[in-house]
């Protein structure tokens, strides 16, 4: 038996006992003729103490442990003189009476400790080194708590966890697929999927009624800084529901997450704010809505004023930045710059100061007086010592541009507190969005995507106006999931493959399996599907999902730790029927 | 909202309330001016009435529908007269006032009874109708409720439940890995995980100290009948562990799943067997102890009495088939042949009957007489009545055959009671197996299990006779699980690499990060991996796995239903840098 206790248990009440430990040494320290080790284990930490008058050869064995070797000790539980309350351990130390080195460690190529990880690349090699340092695997530890709570609750409302495929079809339609040449079919793949769509659909064909799983799901893209090419969802799915059927029930499941994993209670229904409010108000359809510093149009009364960028823009909107009137010629220069940078492209950036003595500095003082600024002040319900920043240009673009310099904003003046959680519904998406490359429209969701009823007939007519039945869920400017009402009628799914312009022919062979199986009596039925990583991530209060990952892999879809992907052997291709390319790209 | 209640759950109690429900129409019967339906979910079964007095238009609306029809109905419930006391809502009918069709549906391919499935090749093809049958269903809501119980029990435990990656390194050792080729990384691949083995054991170095998943691997075999290429193991792990701590922490598991999912109580240890004993007395490493019917070994006393076929016989065994005396001429002849089939490869079976009188009659009256038989069934506790089958030759595939006859004896003589589950250990596994065709050793478990402690000094001398501290959960025959100690020692690790012919070059290529993390603090630690599939086959009743798996392969590994593996486009293949070999083989 290697251990009666764990390095995280002994208390108090537990003085005098025998007790067995093992762990990793984190720290040796040497203080007047007496060696202290700090063992440590999952559990925590416990204090071993050596003493030379006692036991000089134990004492030796002790001193010339280095850090992170492994032992096991055996000894009596004592309480300490020097009690550290920190740690639910720290009232006692362990009087060690024998010790054995269970195995030895090389000096790691960084020490074990909350404060020091030795940078990405170093991390990242030595991966389980850096999931032994306490911040890490805490979140890996809500990783589980969360999922475990998932599955209780969906589970407890009558939702099944059913297991798809992995080894699936290649659909051209979306992201670009992982595929997997079939050894015994050659010349043929399977695709990873990029998520279980058609096959939960399948299960509510099927009458499986309600679904859930926590899958992975592959998606092969260009890695931006917070993408992994392999990635876990929350997938659901339920029949004989309407929008807000599904609504409620997922407000549900994040009510109870909340409660359960973050100690948070929300005693309200979770506001719905419809695609086009979100872009208007905050230029953006996942709005962080902890603050308001909404959007406000200028265009009618900002036009034929002689100033002309206005008067060729087709949209002028203002933020408010609430006490900011202050700022210098510098800090405004700098955030002209900001906006101007090419990730977000705004072609420059009017300021109008409201000044605490209610006069009025603007950067369009030569075509707007100071009558002309109050009705803009007005709007926008400032105030003096107010700043109000205003883009104009195509209106897209511009309320993006202004949606991203309110989150900014908001960033500097300390908006954004993390403790604050403000959830809503974005609904009433449109149903495409019109492709100017391949002059086609796309699904803006997926294309099993319900329109809106009274949109239908628009299909045929104005097709970018048709609303979709679906939906987001959006916490604090971070879209956590998202799902629609799917199509259950054969023939409307067949108008909607031919307004993305697919042939009957391409229809038929990337999903003629889904159409046929709606043939047999589909219900209505509609799901959404939740980003697991990144809903863990904002629990933790991480930026990026690659800390609750446990083995993450880096831009450039690499696991530096195990070196993958790597070459494969000549006899491997040959069984796959595969040849190399000469001249890659 | 389409529906107040499922089809399951209105009872007598529910009388005169007005509910709406949906489903399926399960079957329509006329009877007397009545329309009857039988309406189908998830849930259950509800019977709605139509009658041609009360409202012609809506009966006649009735008759129209077609099976497998999606409806919504709405009605009050009444007291049937008629009453069905075999389903829970057999006391009850719906008297329908209005009726809506949410979908049609064509002929399906085969009615929906659990009698009916139309063949193997058809229910493959429509698994979605397949799966709307009763009997199929509840093969995957009683995988959803093992799942559930094995991650609430593990949790409760300690263990984390943590994601291992899907994209991983390909290894030569073990079976084929399906490979991933990586289109940023060009002329290099990823692998699909045959287990999390290398990454189960990092989370033991990264201090993780307790693990499990329920997780998808993978395997690019030639399928058997029961094989998918995609299969779900529960993979665990545990660090400061000797085997009996693992084999008690799931032993607990295998308790706790018997008891909230079978409701079958032990209220014993499950007994530890050794290899050979399995062997020798079982003929088999995953021995069926539900009934008794051991080989016993005759070498002594039937080897020179100048029988040439014992006397060239390294072994020569026997089974008793109790009150089988008096089995035909015939029926011998038969079992004979079933013996000497290429699946089982015996040279011929030899059968001594003790008749019901205290007599002899055997295949070996010319060499041996009824004092010789005598204590044959002496040996074999045989009474009068009982029938003896002898087999001779090689040690190896004699006890081998003698257990698979022993097998199918139980089979015939009904003494495989479904109902009667009889767990036990099987440990101490020989650590290697000499391999004829590349004449050198393999990994009996895997390369990283560890010997017995006083076997180590056999590894430079005998290393066939080395034992490992491997260990198989088998029920009833069925092995469910395995495991081992691992070696934690990166000597240790380096003289088993060379005991199974790696070069340095090698181990370093395919496990050398694994070698590297051990440098670090690796722990002492063991786990165990069961088959999730078979488990829960195990539990359903069923002899294969592929109905506890919604969306199966055939044998050649496709998906019907999808129709996967298919081609992909050249665009596809040119972004991976890859081509097709013209010559496939």
């Amino acid at each position: 038996m290697y251990r009666t206790h764990t390095c995280g248990e002994l208390k108090l009440e537990n003085s005098k006992e025998k007790v067995v430990l093992s762990g990793w040494v984190k720290k040796v320290r040497e203080f007047g003729g007496m060696t202290f080790i700090d063992l440590r284990d999952r559990y925590g930490i416990t204090q071993l103490v050596f003493n030379m008058e006692v036991n000089e050869e134990l004492c030796k064995a002790a001193m010339e442990l280095g850090r992170e070797y492994v032992i096991q000790v055996s000894g009596a539980v004592e309480e300490r003189s020097n009690k550290n309350l920190n740690i639910p351990t720290g009232e006692i130390e362990i009087i060690v009476e024998s010790l054995k080195v269970l195995n030895k460690s090389e000096v790691p190529p960084f020490t074990i400790e909350n404060q020091s990880d030795g940078g990405d690349d170093i991390r990242m090699k030595y991966r389980y080194l850096d999931l032994r340092r306490d911040v890490v695997r805490k979140n890996l530890e809500l990783r589980h708590k969360m999922a475990q709570a998932i599955r209780s609750y969906l589970s407890s409302e009558g939702f099944l966890e059913v297991e798809t495929p992995v080894l699936i079809k290649s659909t051209p339609e979306g992201a670009r697929d992982f595929v997997v040449p079939s050894r015994m079919n050659p010349h043929q793949f399977y695709a990873l999927p990029q998520s279980p769509q058609t096959f939960k659909q399948l299960l509510m064909v099927a009458g499986f009624d309600k679904y859930f799983q926590i899958v992975k799901c592959f998606r092969d893209e260009d890695l931006r800084a917070d993408r992994q090419p392999e990635f876990t969802q929350i997938d659901c799915e339920m029949s004989f529901v309407e929008r807000d059927d599904v609504l409620a029930a997922f407000e549900g499941l994040t009510k109870q997450l909340f409660r359960e994993v973050q100690n948070v209670e929300f005693d309200y229904d979770f506001p719905k704010m419809p695609f086009t409010e979100a872009m208007e108000s905050y230029g953006s359809d996942k709005p962080d809505i902890r603050f308001e510093m909404k959007i406000k149009e200028l265009t009618d009364i900002a036009k034929n004023k002689g100033f002309v960028v206005f008067d060729n823009a087709d949209f002028v909107g203002a933020i408010k930045a609430k006490g900011c009137a202050e700022y210098t010629r510098k800090q405004l220069d700098e955030l002209t710059e900001w906006v101007q940078r090419p990730q977000i492209g705004a072609k420059g950036l009017i300021y109008v100061k409201y000044n605490a003595d209610g006069s009025f500095k603007s950067s369009v003082d030569k075509f707007f007086g100071a009558d002309d600024l109050k009705i803009w002040a007005g709007l926008l319900e400032a105030k003096p010592g107010d700043l109000l920043f205003v883009m104009a240009g195509k209106r897209n673009p511009t309320l993006t541009q202004l949606g991203t310099l309110r989150l900014e904003m908001a960033e500097r003046l300390g908006l954004k507190d993390k403790n604050t959680y403000k959830p809503l519904w974005v609904v009433d998406f449109p149903l495409l969005d019109w492709d100017e490359d391949t002059k086609r429209f796309h699904a803006m969701h997926h294309p099993f995507t319900s329109p809106v009823d009274e949109d239908i007939a628009l299909l045929g007519t104005d097709p970018g106006k048709v609303r979709a039945k679906a939906y987001d869920l959006v916490i604090n400017g971070v879209e956590l999931g998202g799902g629609s009402i799917r199509i259950h009628d054969e023939n409307l799914q067949k108008l909607m493959f031919k307004q993305l312009g697919f042939t009957e022919e391409d229809a038929k062979n990337q999903f003629g399996f889904l159409m046929n199986a709606f043939k047999y009596g589909a219900p209505p039925h509609g799901g959404i599907a939740f980003g697991f990583d990144r809903w863990v991530s904002m629990f933790a209060g991480l930026d990026s999902i690659r800390d609750v990952i446990a083995f993450p892999k880096n831009n450039s879809g690499r696991d530096v730790m195990i070196d993958t992907p790597s070459l494969i052997s000549s006899e491997q291709l040959d069984e796959l029927s595969l040849d190399l390319k000469k001249d890659t790209k």
